[in-house]
């Protein structure tokens, strides 16, 4: 069994992190660190586990687990591992932003086994790719990897309101989000980088704009995305393309149907489709952002890093409804 | 034009008196009171009031306004009223509790005008009713009215998330609340004792149990109650009842429809259905809780005070969808 | 009094126009003709109108009212008014799509205030726009005034589950769209007509794409829109273009705080918010489809038509929550 | 491999059965007919299972299954049943209320594990038990068990919009139910029998009322219901007979904590919470209406059936946002 470790048992992330390995068929969730839920049972935060499991988080972390996973906020997991050091067979999946740019000082391989299979499986570092990265560079990578992605990409996306984070906030507020609609951080937002990083490592010549509109939807889980592009071909060449790129992907899926958000939450797929209206070709996207988004996605990485099969302990239950 | 002001102008309550009153013909709104927001406009905090004035929130108080309406925290207002004096001729509406029980200290009138018309349009001081008594009330007051009510009485009502006021909560965080469902407070919710008073001012000999179970619901706005008790006489004589006790009643109708919430969400009704089953007499009550319980009653008292027609500046649109 | 007729009454538009009409100080509700639900009262099936009036739908068409509202499915405006001939006095405002664009064999004047406001005062036949039409052409009508939209415009926008009408759907039913969200129609929503006719009207060499995907949300009222284009100039310039253009506009407003939806639901209002990035100018918009978007901008029509203040019978209370 | 056939495969409790059986270890989903659907792939309806099955719905029968699950309206099955012989070596889970009362002409056993685990062990016919009588059984039935139960029982319960299936109605379209509430069948709801009847089975002189008023929830999914009724001992007393009762139950919990629904929404649970008031004790218990309110709990009958562990497939992971 692969002995797994959390830091920073709390949170979004890491209550769906406990909630697949609880049931993955070859991990033992050796322990879940939390600080300011020092004591307390894992059920009395993420309290749909009563039954599942007896744990409770606990201050002491094991650096001898086989696997970490860091659910910290942006720019503590840098300052984590400075400050505490693992044994050297100990493979971390940070689920930060710090660690998703290249640079000269890490060695952490960016988790998107669609781009960088191969490249996960030897890693021991990874750092797992953002939400709405995810769920866009899925909707645009194909194009990249053809060296077609010449022309400006108009991108617009919804999320739900766990991807604000377990924060209250004025706009996670019941109140106002119920039945609410708005646009934040329009062409600003901080996944813009690593979005813009997998573009250039397929199409090292890309340069052109992504103009990104993100919004906040009145759900709690998914994200469902629209991008367009110029694309010169017919629609079948674009399928052709996508289809090849994603042939031997875990959980990602093309449709000619209509998509909607409910196919996916709760899963770890991403589910595309592709139109052509006009010179343009339209790609829908949508994916969980806890799970495909976060969580799912690290547990793929680590299973490819484990050389387990891809899916294990990610067969679950869409909610549908 | 009657001058009005509000104290304590950020919260729910005082939003909704601040859409009232704005568009009441005979009303102007004379000061907003609030320290925390001070100096900004009113539209920056209750953002859809953009167009329609541009009065900011004061730390003056008008002390010869002719009505203040307190928009208090429960045991602020009598605090506040003992800290600052108004004129003789200011007429007080407090939305708190905190006068809402008879007591020889003061000279507040529950204001309720189903129950209390009279004393209201006599007035000077008006404690307004709680949202949930005034649903429960309203539902039981004719069978007190006319010595009825002599056996338990067992009451569910559930409440939409502005019932918890302005502050960040975990119940009131949109992924905790969104599709979810919780009682809370069961047997012991505060109302109880306002709504027992009533009962007895209209049956002194009042002393059956009160059984209710206050429910959140995963919506903003509005109150749904059930409430059942035995009643030996027939569904006719029952509706005959009603009829008579709400014949004058400028908010509150009869049907023998299936109620639902959104009937009177954003409006200052409430709409009562009886329905008999076996020895037992069913009410349904809805209304909304901002409004009928609470900003609406009020501005609903202020006319009755002023001698004003009861229903002015309160034929409020319904949401409806 | 203006004597006012609605045909087609059990729709989300004509409730809208009763819920207004039987508050505006000026107009007497003369009838509601409604085949299909002919000898009920107006309250069984638009059910928050318990209380406010006795009204029945009929099947008798008064020929001489002042103004007839038809609420009409698309292509029905058409067959009915030639098959009913109204006296020559009656004004026509008519919902539908059917006389939105100008051709020939009809003089409706296209009935958008803030782009003819003239003429709407001399019109005898009003083509009320659609929504998405609506929240789209005001956020870019100021730069197609100035001659400045030479550029695509990339479009997204989320509408409520009322712009599909009343009748049931599978993308209407509770379970499919609760906490749900999809692109639908998307490069070939049949508003995209009017809104170029509008922008054509104002800069008559308008070439540019229009690139417009809707969505639908899961909520019921609403619309949220975000529109970008090339603009070389200053944030501040595009500001004093929206500001001018918009300076008599009754119910459009312009912000440069964050804009939500709830803002305008249950209003009239359409809010405005400018922003630039690089050398995009970013336009977000939001009003409420059943009201700015249908029955509240055609009662501002009325108001114009018959030269009354323009905002009479519209100050309406936002439900806000 | 169990070979598991499904009757009626485009509804909501097929289509969580699918959802469940594609997963379970010892199952192999042999067949799902569906005339209505037939041709088409299991994906088309069940929109979320791209990528998990090329299975299409069939009107071929295999009368050798080893289980066959039917899930045909109220009513159908018995008609089915007399229409369609299977093996003799086929069991049989009925989902609808068919064979839920026991009768002469029938040998079907209620399928609820915490009270008939036994004779579910040995069963060939499984009648599976009402969502909203799963919920109110567990509730009181420790009560029953112990002969306790001599009060009137008063339960309230809301439900989501899938409990009204899968046809489109008024009380299901989204700009009715989104954001409402109300109550439906008050007194009279078709559970009141086979509740009945389960606690006489267990305290055979029960003839106290069982006042229960359903309600339609804004959400999708989960059942949240409130029991109360005498009970002369104290707290602790109640809670070591229900956890006596429910020792050795596989999904059934107790809590201390405030429970909500969204503890349970897509998982097989029931979580139990005791309260004492005055006299009275109050039991809140929540689960999925679909899992164990249907289609999980029938594959838990299954597991017992065929002498599988009995979580087996069922350990779900909770949507919980």
């Amino acid at each position: 069994m692969i002995e797994a470790g959390i830091i920073g048992g709390a949170g979004y992330t890491a209550g769906e992190l406990i909630r697949i390995l609880l049931h993955h068929p070859e991990v033992n969730l050796n322990f879940v660190y939390s600080t300011s839920q020092l004591g307390k049972s894992l059920y009395s935060i993420h309290q749909d586990l009563i039954g599942d499991t007896e744990i409770e988080f606990t201050s002491k972390i094991n650096k001898e687990a086989d696997v970490v996973f860091l659910c910290l906020g942006h720019g503590n997991s840098k300052r984590f591992l400075s400050e505490n050091k693992f044994s050297e067979k100990t493979k971390i999946v940070d689920l930060s932003t710090d660690f998703r740019m290249k640079a000269n000082d890490h060695s952490f391989v960016y988790g998107m086994p669609e781009l960088n299979q191969e490249e996960i499986k030897n890693a021991n570092f990874i750092a797992n790719p953002g939400c709405f990265a995810t769920a866009i560079t899925f909707a645009v990578l194909p194009l990249a990897k053809n060296g077609l992605l010449n022309d400006d990409v108009h991108v617009n996306a919804v999320t739900g309101a766990t991807g604000a984070g377990t924060s209250l906030s004025a706009t996670t507020h019941f109140t106002w989000r119920d039945n609410n609609f708005s646009a934040y951080k329009s062409f600003e937002h901080q996944h813009l980088q690593e979005i813009g990083q997998s573009f250039k490592q397929l199409q090292s010549d890309h340069t052109s704009e992504i103009n990104f509109i993100p919004n906040r939807g009145n759900f709690s889980r998914g994200i469902h995305a629209t991008a367009y592009t110029k694309f010169s071909g017919e629609l079948e060449d674009a399928k052709k393309l996508y289809s090849e790129f994603y042939k031997d992907a875990a959980f990602t899926f093309l449709t000619d149907e209509e998509l909607h958000l409910k196919q996916v939450v709760n899963t770890n797929k991403c589910l595309l489709r592709l139109q052509k209206f006009g010179n343009k070709l339209l790609i829908t996207s949508v994916i969980d952002n806890l799970l495909k988004g976060a969580s799912g996605q690290a547990v793929q990485n680590m299973n490819l890093m484990f050389g387990l099969e891809e899916k294990m302990g990610l067969n679950l239950k869409a909610g549908y409804f």
